[in-house]
């Protein structure tokens, strides 16, 4: 399956900004982006970044095998308008223009996946629940009712990202007249978006992952003196 | 399976302080007890509440059949030693004491499962996920590594919910030499204890669940006007 991976490479993880530097963020955006195109891979898939600005593979620093299976291709409009440009029944420009030249936005009717790049908990095993789905429509919401991971198998069906996007394309599946399956996956739900949320990289992160060692680089490491689990940041190794 | 479900009922919410009273905190805490009651005997097993201070079954308002498959029992130590006294292989009492008379605390070895009280979200199908597991024991975790609920069928498993109770019990597993599984369920890892908490309660609520109910007779709705979710209360029914 295609399986497009929608990156904001410009200004990543905006509300990590109380705990990173923009060049620290920057680098942690990459690290997930990185795991979540090894999962894809792992699961048997060929992954395409959809970037806002362009992008070096080299510097995602993936292994021969997952960089082989993965191409990039920029696109600078809203994260709504790239994503259904490359959904299946558009050619690819509904808004006329033509300067898209990657193969994401080959108009056919196959099944699309879009995965956010900020799923650092992905798993092969979690994305395959999503990507095996027999339904025209399968979406793995997120926390606040956003929609992180979805497949898109039906023609009439366009994404739209703003607000609570995950009941929107509830409706918008139901009005297609599109089969629809809801994907209950806490590693599909989690974005990494605050600094809460790097609780669930240090916890949930897999072997060889690249975030969580990118995370206890920086200095992060959990705490749990006070009972419940936070993130601590080593002194010497905080942001001047 | 035997499930346990243990019920803080003295002192319920505390998170939610900013946006219930304590009587609106314990009625939501009973909504959601009741709603998790309901997809346990759905999924077709009998739910033991372990309340910490006595509780009147009628209170809930359950079903005529939630009711009939529901006990209730009153054990008003540590969430952990409450537990632990309802695994699998203790006689129920560890501490010597013997004023426990409930059927949960048999001192046999069949599996256990305990299930907390503020999962909202529960739904039979991502309950059987876990019940139907075939590890020693199996973990859904909740955010922020905690243990959102489990399945023990090893007798020498024990609980310990301080701190990261996730990669503690992960640990205690594997010292017990036993086979382990981690649910990967976003409706298991989602209890309710912060207001942004209520957002999932309403985006996710089934047909008929109390808690979401609840919510909107007090005033609730979701609130995507700003672009991001988040919960609004009308201003008549705000708390005085």
């Amino acid at each position: 399956m295609r399986v497009v991976v929608p990156f904001a490479a410009e200004t990543p993880k905006t509300r990590l900004e109380s705990v990173l530097t923009p060049a620290e963020r920057s680098a942690v955006a990459r690290a997930m982006l990185a795991d979540v195109l090894r999962a894809i891979v792992d699961a048997g898939h060929e992954p395409t970044i959809v970037s806002t600005a362009p992008l070096a593979l080299e510097d995602l620093e993936l292994s021969s095998e997952v960089a082989a299976s993965t191409s990039i291709t920029v696109d600078d409009r809203s994260l709504t308008d790239a994503v259904n440009a490359r959904l299946p029944g558009t050619d690819g420009n509904e808004d006329g223009e033509s300067e898209s030249d990657d193969a994401a936005t080959a108009p056919d009717r196959e099944p699309v996946a879009v995965v956010m790049a900020d799923l650092a908990l992905a798993t092969p095993d979690a994305l395959e629940r999503l990507l095996t789905t027999a339904a025209d429509i399968a979406i793995a919401p997120g926390r606040g009712g956003g929609t992180n991971a979805l497949v898109v198998g039906h023609p009439e069906f366009r994404v739209d990202y703003h607000g609570t996007s995950y009941l929107d394309h509830c409706e918008i599946a139901r009005e297609s007249g599109a089969t629809l399956e809801t994907i209950d996956s806490f590693r599909l739900a989690t974005d990494i978006d605050e600094p809460a949320d790097l609780v669930e990289v240090l916890v949930h992160g897999r072997e060889g992952d690249r975030a969580p060692a990118r995370l206890r680089e920086l200095g992060f490491e959990l705490d749990d003196r006070a009972g419940r689990v936070d993130i601590a940041r080593s002194e010497d190794r905080a942001r001047k």
